[in-house]
């Protein structure tokens, strides 16, 4: 069923009818031409990761359970498309007594994933199968795209904090609550989405802004009364007028007043413009010979991992950053690219038959058939040496060698020894049942941190990193083989 | 209020608590402190138009007004924030009974807008005005952004209809379908999102998927099932295999023996991959040649306004663009930079006093004071030529000439006579109750072509767009002026 709490005020909402419009006029000529209950395969699968780096953390199967938990018409919805004048009774009739019946696999939220492996398969009349096609790709799209940026971000941080700060930036509300869910997973700390700490018990965060320190006579004012009603927690916004002559000053006047009488600490200060470093290097010293080396300095100034970087490798003395827009949309490469695509549909005497789409661009040919991926690592370290997809039958003996290949450079030849498999998708639904309950979103964080850590540092890399290998068993590659020389024959240039 | 109806599955949802953590650490604050009654005037304005353009459209005032007219907080909402141990039984107290009591103005959705002049204006007790900044931003900046993006798109298709086909790829539930009534209010003709139709009354269209071209044993057969289901709406996609070999002469032949006898004519084709001008001429010709000179020809590749321009410009023979990612995402530029910030505090006498955020970055110093804004027209041609921001209280003599300057070059002066002035905001809240009701979204977009095409063709080009004048009125530039000196003298580099 997915984490339902009462606090989701999400699960008041019916998103059944968040489809592309084809979905319901494919649907509606299925049933007219008798295929409806064809039994039909899709994956959805991504080709590149963004921003060139080497893998993606898969997010949003919570969300995409929830949804395919709920489907259900309204008597509004129906009256809504009969006022279309294109769908029969039967098709509005079939609607109405939806009962969702497929079989969903999934890659379980926190993994790294790899260009061309399927990351959700779904099993089942291909009414019902195309007709989820939008929300699938919507859901997982979003999500894998900020979790993978945030993941991006938190590398870059190392082991300071990082904290989702965009909300206010974010595309649409669910733009905001399901991106801070998937920034945390990515490896945030926390979030200053008050919601989403509500909804998934992600801790949010945060302080004060420019226009407190404005609302006062003076920006010592404003600090003081800061320190009285927060003077366990007292962390304070210096750049409203000049850091240096005015905010670091006025901050430990405070903190001598208020905190230290008291025997409190201060938590810490925040900057929010101007010369990064510059402003943390002089803002650390003067809060060290003030007696505050333990005042935390907090960052927050239109940040990515390349700034995050390059302030760090110049010796920024920062403590933790607050990330705003250029995580919550993915700024430098807005769009998860996720497909969906038919991959087999079984016969009547219950045999499948593969199917391709196939394309003058290579890269967009499809790996055809009902598949399944093996992860393999590497017995002694623990790594991971390659994703091997196969037909959903088949098994690996790990007792013995395993030779892999390159599916388009077939000479390039990899003998593995000593090494074990994972089966890396679950099953999430059976026949229209949700089976799988996931993780919490700490929980999925912490998997991530863990299965990430499985990667070779090359394949981490922020830039130009290397190739994960992704390959496939020799009958499925065989089996593509066999299809793409069918249509290579039918459309062979003669003129 | 906003534009209810029965299908808005949205007001289901509470997003009270879709705050930055900050707005209640200082509603908390400002209890303490003895200031949460003080009255605060906010303005939310954005710096800078995205992609280079000359101007943005206006939009997300009715979902604004939605969320202002349902502030609530739960029981679970209280519960929540009492276990984070940071706020007082006054704040708690106060949230559970809160009453929103706020003035707000806001510039009507499809208005062109500019940099610097204020979208939405908050007059009210600031431990409110303070709350409602996360959700204004967010609301605004979204659509806001797609509804500009979309207005550049279907400005560079012409006459040609742009439907919006970007769901799968958007940020979000919310993404998609705000996203599609912001790309409708920018101009878009119809929207892949059905969902959107059945809440907004935008046209939702659709036809099929490659996977309905795959599932059949033939591409023919595909087309022949298609053709029997829909043979009044006839749309075929015709780049599963080949376009040329395969697509158009089954989709002919198609035509020719399903349509024709029936004496219907088809309604187009879709190419969604590959050279587009190459194959729209060739399939155009191949169309003719057959005798449907009338059969469209829709094209979604990976759109968007350069593309389209450029294949337009190439003599591209395309009756209408199908645009995905690029739109949905405003992928070339997908955040857009609003920003919530505080302009003045009445006094206990009733005075105003206007307040700035000043920075070294000049671009981000506010303008102070409580404001409104006159769009300037000329009698003659009704074309818009400046903005003027005044202090809320100043009238406009339109009998007399009016002399505008350039706030940071002032001998810039321009004397304008033979105008008339148009109030831009309207009032939406009084008193915290909703006083503005929304037209509807096609209404709005008629409305956003209306006052569009009173932009002189200048401020409208693609790239390097003239500067629209917005300019301050004598008075409030005057107090600009004398709080920039007053921090200039307090801040003096006398070191």
């Amino acid at each position: 069923m997915g984490n339902i709490t009462k606090f989701d005020v999400h699960n008041h909402r019916n998103l059944t009818m968040l489809v592309d419009f084809y979905e319901l006029t494919m649907g509606n000529a299925y049933l007219s031409s008798n295929v409806a209950n064809k039994v039909a395969y899709f994956d959805m699968f991504f080709r590149r990761v963004p921003d060139g780096g080497g893998y993606c953390i898969m997010a949003g199967v919570d969300q995409l359970i929830q949804y395919l938990s709920s489907l259900e018409f309204t008597e509004e919805d129906i009256a809504y498309l009969k006022s279309k004048n294109l769908f029969s009774e039967e098709f509005l009739d079939y609607l109405k007594n939806f009962k969702f019946s497929c079989d969903v696999w999934a890659v379980p939220e926190g993994n790294p994933v790899f260009p061309n492996e399927p990351l959700v398969t779904v099993k089942g009349p291909i009414i019902q199968a195309q007709f989820i096609e939008t929300m699938i790709l919507l859901t997982i799209n979003h999500q894998t795209l900020i979790a993978t940026k945030a993941n991006r971000i938190c590398r870059a941080a190392g082991d300071r904090p990082v904290m989702e700060f965009g909300s206010r930036r974010a595309q649409g509300y669910d733009g905001a609550i399901y991106g801070a869910r998937a920034a945390v997973i990515g490896g945030c700390s926390s979030t200053a989405c008050t919601i989403a700490d509500e909804i998934f018990s992600i801790p949010a965060v945060g302080t004060m802004a420019h226009s407190w320190v404005q609302l006062f006579p003076t920006e010592y004012e404003a600090f003081k009364s800061w320190a009285e009603t927060y003077p366990e927690n007292c962390l304070l916004l210096v750049d409203t007028y000049n850091v240096i002559k005015s905010g670091i000053p006025n901050a430990i006047k405070v903190f001598d007043e208020i905190l230290k009488p008291k025997g409190l600490r201060p938590k810490g200060i925040r900057i929010d413009s101007g010369d990064i470093t510059y402003l943390a290097n002089t803002c650390r010293q003067m809060l060290d010979d003030a007696g505050y080396p333990d005042c935390e300095i907090v960052i927050s100034n239109s940040l990515d991992e390349h700034i995050i970087s390059d302030v760090l490798s110049q010796g920024a003395k920062i403590d933790s950053f607050g990330v705003g827009e250029r995580l919550i949309t993915a700024k430098s490469e807005p769009v998860f690219g996720g497909v969906y695509k038919l991959c087999a549909i079984e016969e009547e005497d219950g045999s499948i038959t593969a199917k391709i789409k196939i394309s003058e661009n290579e890269e967009k040919i499809t790996n055809p058939g009902f598949k399944k991926i093996y992860r393999i690592f590497d017995k002694n370290s623990h790594k991971a040496i390659a994703d091997l997809i196969t037909l959903n039958g088949e098994t690996i003996d790990e007792s013995k060698p395993l030779e892999i290949f390159n599916p388009v450079y077939t000479w390039k030849k990899k003998k593995i020894k000593n090494y074990y498999v994972k089966d890396l998708m679950v099953k999430i639904f059976d026949n229209g049942e949700a089976i799988y309950e996931s993780p919490s979103v700490l929980e999925i964080r912490e998997y991530a941190k863990q299965e990430t850590s499985k990667l070779w540092n090359e394949v981490l890399r922020f830039e130009n990193p290397h190739t994960y290998y992704v390959d496939l068993s020799p009958k499925l590659w065989g089996i593509k083989q066999n299809l793409l020389h069918k249509y290579s024959e039918a459309y062979k240039d003669n003129e």
